[in-house]
Order: C-alpha cells, then structure tokens, then sequence
C-alpha cells in the first residue's frame, strides 16, 4: 500500500517515514511539505535519518494523493481539512492524527467521510486506544458504590502540564462507563487535609521524571481486590506504527468517519 | 433478601455467614449442615465467630429453603445437585461456587434451571470475572503477529500446585480472544536454553511466598508498548461477597443458568 | 519472653494481645489499662476476640512490669514517658511505638534509656523501616543531576490526609541521602501547567481507594532506566507484628535508646 | 576526559560512539578495531550514525592510549587482557564489560590493575548494580524464616535463554545477604504439583514478550507485607552511558581493581 506522509520534515513526519520503511505491506509512495519549506527537494530518506530513498520531498499534493493508496496526516487543523478534501477526491484512507480539531472541522470532515475513509483520533497508539475502551467497560460493569476509580500517570520531567491528555481521556471513559460527567467528580491532586474520598470521585495522580514515554494506569479498587489496566509506551514510534496500522485497515473499507476502536474491532453501539 | 447458607460450619460457609451480616440488603434465612453434623443445633453467628444471631444450624433443607429467597453453595457436586433441585422447587436464586461438578452435572443443572436461575462460577470474584472478559477482548483485538501474551501469578507459600487454575482460565480466556487452543499454545514455564518465544504462544510465570491472597497480571507485549491487566485479591471475603452479590442480582430474574459474566452485564454473545 | 501491653483495650492493644497469642517466644504477661477504664477486670484473650487466656486487664503497672521482661506501648505521649521511667526501674526492654512525641519527650527517653534498652519507632513495619534505608541509600548513591525522586502512596477511602506519613518519612529518608531540606524541595501535588519538573526536586503522588491498608513506592527514574523500591502491607497485623520481634531483639541488649534500624540490623552512621 | 573505544565498529562500540558524543565531560579521543577490519579508515561519527566527526578507525592501540585519559572496552576476553596492560603502562583508567573472563584472567588483570584504575562490571548499568547492592542488604536484613525472596525477569521476544544473567545475578545477591549457596536454594521453575514453597528457597519467574529491553524485580514476601526492589531498562543505551560514567569516577582513582558497586560508593566490606 503506497502512502502519502505529509509534514513531512516534522517530528512525527520523519517518524512516520522511517516507521513506513520498516514494515511490511506499505511503502512512502510521496513526501509532502508546505510551499516554501527549506525540506522541499531534499530525500526523505536522508530526512529521516535513513539511507537515501530517491522519493523527493514536494508540495504537490494533487499529484502525490493520485499515485497512493492512503495519506498520513499529523499536521494543522486547516491543512488537515484541506488535505481531507484531496483525500477525498482521489477516494484514498485518511489517517487522521492531527490534535486541536474544533467543532468547526465536524462538517466539512463528514462531508469527505462520505467520499473515502476517514480514520480520526487523538492519539494513534493501539494500545491506549485499547485500554480506554477496556475501561468504560469495567467501569461499567463494577458499582461505584463499591469501587473506587483513580488514574494514575508519569511522564519524563521536561512535560509542562498535569494530567496529560491521555490521563483525561482515559478518565473521561470511566465517566462515561459510570454515566456521570468527569467535570463534576475528578479530583485532580490531594494535598493536605482531603477529608475522605467522596462518593464516585475519579481521582488523578501524576508522576514526573526520567525519560519515561508515557506511563498509565486505571485502578477499580474495591473491599478487598483491585483491578489495574495499565499501559506503558516504552518507545515514541508506537504513534507512527498505529497509523499505518490503521491505514492498511482502511484500504478497501467503506467511505465513513472511523475511529481507532473501529480498527481494533472493538467499537459498541453507544 | 432471605438467604440459606448450607455447608455453614465449613471455612466458606461461615465466611458467608459474616459477608452476609456485614451486607445490607440480605439476611441469614438459615443456616444448613448435614444428617449427623457436630454443628446441629449450634448458633451460626457463634460459629462464624460473631456475636449470636439466633439461627440454629439445621439439616431440613426444604423448610430452610421455603422461607428464603436464595442460596448460596459451596459444598460439593453431589449435594449442590441436590440442592439445585430444591432450589428450584422452591423457586429460588441458588447460586453455585461449588468446583469439580463435572459433564455428568450439566443436565441435573439444565433441568434444574428451567425453573430458577441459577448463578455458576469457578470463581466467584467479581474483579477476576471481569478480568477474565477483559482479557478475551484484548486478545481479540491485538494481532497475534504483533502482540505477546504472558500470564503471571503469584500466590503464598503454601499453595502446592502452579500455575493456579485462575491463571489457566485467564489463559483460556486469550486463546478464546485469540481463537486457538490454549493446550497447544501454553508455554508453562522457562528455564535453560529455551530458544525464542514461539508465535502465539501463551507463557505463563508463577511466584510463591509469604501470605499473599493471589494476584494475577496478563501482559501483552507489542513492540514498543505493553498493556497489563492485573488482579490483586487482598482478603479472602471477596468470593463470599461475590457470591452474595450474585444472589442479589439473581433475584427476580427469568429462570436459567447464569454465570458471574452476566451478573456484571459483560456477556457477551459467542 | 513475657510482655506487657499496655493500652490493652484499644485497637493497637487487642492487635498485639492477638500477635502475640500467635507468635513463637512470647507470652503475655499482663495487660493495662489506666484506672477507671472499663476494661479492668476483663479476660485480655476474651478483649482481643480470642478464647479465655486468664489474663485480667489491671491498672496495676509496678507488679506488671515486675514480672515481665518487655512492654510494648502504642499509647499516647505522657502514658508512655510513665511507662518508659518504669520499665527503666524494672531493667525491661520497652518497645514504644506512640507517635506524636514531641522534643520534649527527649530528655526523660535519654534518662530512660540509660538505664534500659528502648526500641522507639513511627512505623513499627520491618518492612516500611527497611524500605526507609535502602530509599537513603539509593538516593545517596544515584547522581542528583540524573536521577528523578518520586514517592507514590496508596491507601483505603477513608484516609482524610495526604501524603501519609510513611510517605513523607520515606521523602525524608531520601532528602537525607542527598543532602538536602525535603520541605526545599517537596513537590506535594501537580494540577494544570506545572512547568518542566524543578532539578532536585521530590514528588509526591497520592491515590486513595477501595480498602488498602498502605502501599509506597519509591521511584528513582533516570535516562533510560528506572529504579523502583515499594512496600506493600496486606494486613494491620504488619505494626504489632514488629513491635513484638523488636521486644525479641531488645532482649539482652545494652540500655539504649534504638530504632528499628537497629532491629534491621541497618543502622548506618550518620 | 578523551576516551578510546574499542571494538568501535560493533554494536556496542557504535553505542558507547554515540553515548560519548552526547555526554558532558568526555570526548572520542580515538577508535580502535582489529588489523583487517573493514571499518579500518572510516569516521567514527558515520559508523555510529552520526554526523561525521574526524576521528578514524584505526588499528594503532599504543599511539590511541597514549593521548587519551581511559579506554571503554566491551570486546573479548584475550583482546581485553591486552588492553589491560596497555592500559596499564599508559596509565588510564581501563572500563572493562567484557563478560565471559574466567579465572585464568584473574591474575593478569591483579597485574595491570597494580598500576592503573580497572572498573569491571558483567553489567554495566547503574541501575542494576545499585539494586543488586539494595537486595544483598534486604536479604540480610530479613529473616529468611519469615519473608521468601522470589526473582521476576522480563525480556524482548528474542531472548534465547531464561532466567536472565542479570536475574541470576541477583540471585547471588539474595544468596550472599542470606549466607547461603544459591545453587542449593534455586528454584528456576514451577509447574503442575510442586508442593509448598522450600524453607530458603530462592525463587525465577520468567515472562518473555514484545520489545522490553529488560526488567527484573525482586520480592521479599513476609506475612501481611512485601517488599519489591524493581529496575527497569528502557532504553539500551543505559549500558554505554553507565560505562562512561564509570570512567569519569575513574579519572584521577589510586590503581586498583574496582566495580561499579564503588562507582555507587556503596562498596561495603564483606
């Protein structure tokens, strides 16, 4: 499956191609940068740190989608909606893994999602994706009146801000399993005299420190047993692995807006 | 809701006497033993080591069972058959921990349950259910090619036997996400020169010492990430408490056979 | 070896009365209460839910410690400066596990322990008071420039407080094994845009939930791999536990005031 | 400090190359492999992935040590022994993590060891040496009566051979706190009927899976309480950084033969 890595020359671009070039079934069949960019003619191989791979960073979109199967996208917001269109035109998958998309991008995204598949999330690692739903299912299934939900996370020092988006996503599922908003029971920190923990409290706790990826735990804590779903990513490429992943479950699929629980065939009716 | 303990004097039975007195919303119907039991005629909060509470353990089942609503069994194959029987002439929940009830059960059990619901269970821990589900998920939606499973375990040191039955069905629980055999693919311990880990195998590890409950952890290991789904029992009430939650559920239920997965509305259909 | 307990009606008191009880080479030798306690005359074995053991609860300490070899105190200040003058006078080990004793205390505890042996600790766990040095020691070895400081705490819902104690004890330990004031550096809890994480500094992180007696842990993250030293407590029994194995080690020691780093047989110079 | 590494065109080399390049205080003074490599020539930096930095591969180990202040060397037993002594009559300090040297190595390096600073290690992460020193003491100070010491490793899909060195390793760390034979007391696996848990016994456990790079962990389970010591590799590199490290302590050390337990500054006397 050849697929289009646009952003080519960023972080999560040079990833995505070098993570292209390790797996089976896929190969960068283009490289895409903005008008401008100092990238613009340079090997992507060799941008990626790689050996040179003779496929030249350009800004020509239209005719780099017609010759692919599937685009890459962690870019901006505005570049994604453009890049849906295109997507759409040429009738190839669209991996979506821009974050910061407001609801303005809600119609023209579903416009394109009924020309071509579209698969759209904030955080492309298979197995968060996994763990979130696995948690609004227990949280579902085990009475808040008899276990407590807390979410426990730890990222390297140099992260600037507490929880981390994951942390919230994943308490945001165990709201969502309880039926109750997460805005109205977290407990973000405890310091000092807490008081007892209330009633269906989701509470946070953060660790800080090292070079850890990115560490997460949910904890069901009842009288006497604990459950604990837990994900650690132990290497950034997972994001790049899980977007091709999904890109190759795109291919053939119907038009449509997915999700990453689609491509890990767990999504339930809600 | 009235419940009947039978088996009352053994280590579950008087377990079950002090869940229920410590529960709200259930009370201690009766408490049964067999024809010649040295606890006849004893006080069953005396025997759980409670204060009295003035139910006298008897042998007639089927008055004890007419002024209940459920029952809850952990006694053995033979009498549990019997008790299924009375249990659905008097229409009530029997919920049945009791282990080693063998094929020749299932249609004594069947009969039984066209007339009352009958919750079953190897295991009467809500979190190990519940782990157990989690983990046929898991393992459907991870690709083998991509993802290692490990079982881990640990017990105290006086356990004589590894890896612990709730290991081996968590372990059936992945080959059953997985679609394969567990017996084919189980890797039950590793020592010396035992080349790479074959595909799709299932290992399992097993540690023992000092007065641990039991924990059980399922690993899945992908490249560059790992998702780790863990039980820790810290008190051995849990399964009495199960056992007493699932009678609640089972009140007022259709007749049928039942297992913990239902009572915590994760059944899914196979 | 016969032991005192003292504050024989209390929840430490009736734990010990059972430990004891249960425990190779110690019997109890008498249990107090302070005059006018309700529990005077009561049978101690019958106190702590245990058969008869035809040990009446007195007020009468001299003729107590008199014919005892140790006492164990969990009580309160003033009851144990008392009790720590008497078990001079008598040559007994006393083992003292009140907290809240103030600087005040010293002075009559140095004339004490001049003339017996005194085992005084915060947290009677062998465990906690091991973990205590090895984090000391693991903080000294390990580069402050290189490796992060964190302690994570978890205990049951009902705890009103935060960090615990033992958590901040082990903080303590680990400032004191690199040099530096922990309230100069205590990062007590972390809630929105933090900022990268201060050189130097100790975190803390608190989970509460369900019905866990006390679990820490220690982490040391560096670049690239991660040290992580916890203690888990499974059972209450853990406190009285140690206080009897410190009353063991007392035995024939030279008067003295030690802690349970002496007990551990860890004490290092400072 | 210049540093010399040899073998610089393996796996290891092209490791402590990069590590070098990256770390304050050290600099690639020169890169040696045998007569006849192919890397003979070629740039240092190139070889490890890196910009090109001007310092050739060279076959000339004499004129390399003499302008360097320490050699870096994870080769081969008689390569090593050379290196040694070369390293002795220049007098730099000598990093050896050279694994596989029997005792017939022991005195040549005593010899060397007379005139210049020898760290040697089997594993050169500082995290792993700090645990197994923070094991030897728990098992010393822990009763073996009452608490069991059990081994847990965890390594990548491709590990050929269980329990791991590292595990074994700390195992002998058990053993020594403990003054017994870990041979005698090694119980390498479990399955079907074991039997209770041996007085002494010195427990693996084995989980194989995914890309982890290493984790061990050791328990000591008590009654009601447990203590883990955990180190975690994340990342390989930790091996070249920890070795770098060990030559900077070196700079400027009297001669003789160190570890990295002195590198820690934990070596007790034994």
């Amino acid at each position: 499956m050849g697929l289009v890595v646009v952003g080519a020359a960023g972080r999560m671009g040079r990833s995505l191609i070098e993570t292209i070039a390790a797996m089976d079934g896929v190969y960068l069949a283009a490289a895409l940068e903005q008008p401008g960019s100092a990238a613009l003619g340079c090997d992507a191989g060799e941008l990626a740190g790689l050996p040179r791979n003779e496929v030249l960073v350009t800004d020509d979109a239209a005719t780099a989608f017609g010759k692919a199967e599937g685009v890459v996208d962690f870019t901006a917001p505005q570049a994604s909606l453009n890049f849906a269109a295109l997507a759409a035109e040429a009738g190839i998958v669209h991996v979506l893994g821009t974050t910061g998309m407001g609801p303005d991008c809600d119609a023209p995204l579903r416009s394109a999602a009924d020309r071509a598949c579209i698969v759209k999330s904030g955080n492309m690692s298979l197995g968060v994706n996994l763990l979130s739903e696995l948690v609004e299912q227990a949280a579902r299934a085990l009475a808040a009146a008899d276990w407590d939900i807390e979410v426990l996370e730890m990222h390297h020092r140099h992260k600037v801000d507490a929880p981390s988006g994951t942390a919230l996503l994943l308490g945001e599922a165990a709201a969502a399993g309880r039926g109750i908003a997460l805005a109205d029971h977290a407990v973000r920190s405890r310091d000092g005299q807490t008081g007892a923990r209330p009633d269906q409290a989701i509470g946070f706790a953060t660790l800080r420190g090292g070079s850890v990826v990115g560490e997460h735990e949910v904890l069901f804590a009842g009288e006497g047993e604990m459950i604990e779903l837990t994900h650690r990513a132990l290497d950034r490429s997972i994001f790049a692995r899980g977007a091709v992943k999904a890109a190759l479950w795109g291919r053939g699929k119907s038009p449509g807006l997915y999700s990453m629980r689609d491509v890990l065939g767990l999504s339930s009716p809600r």
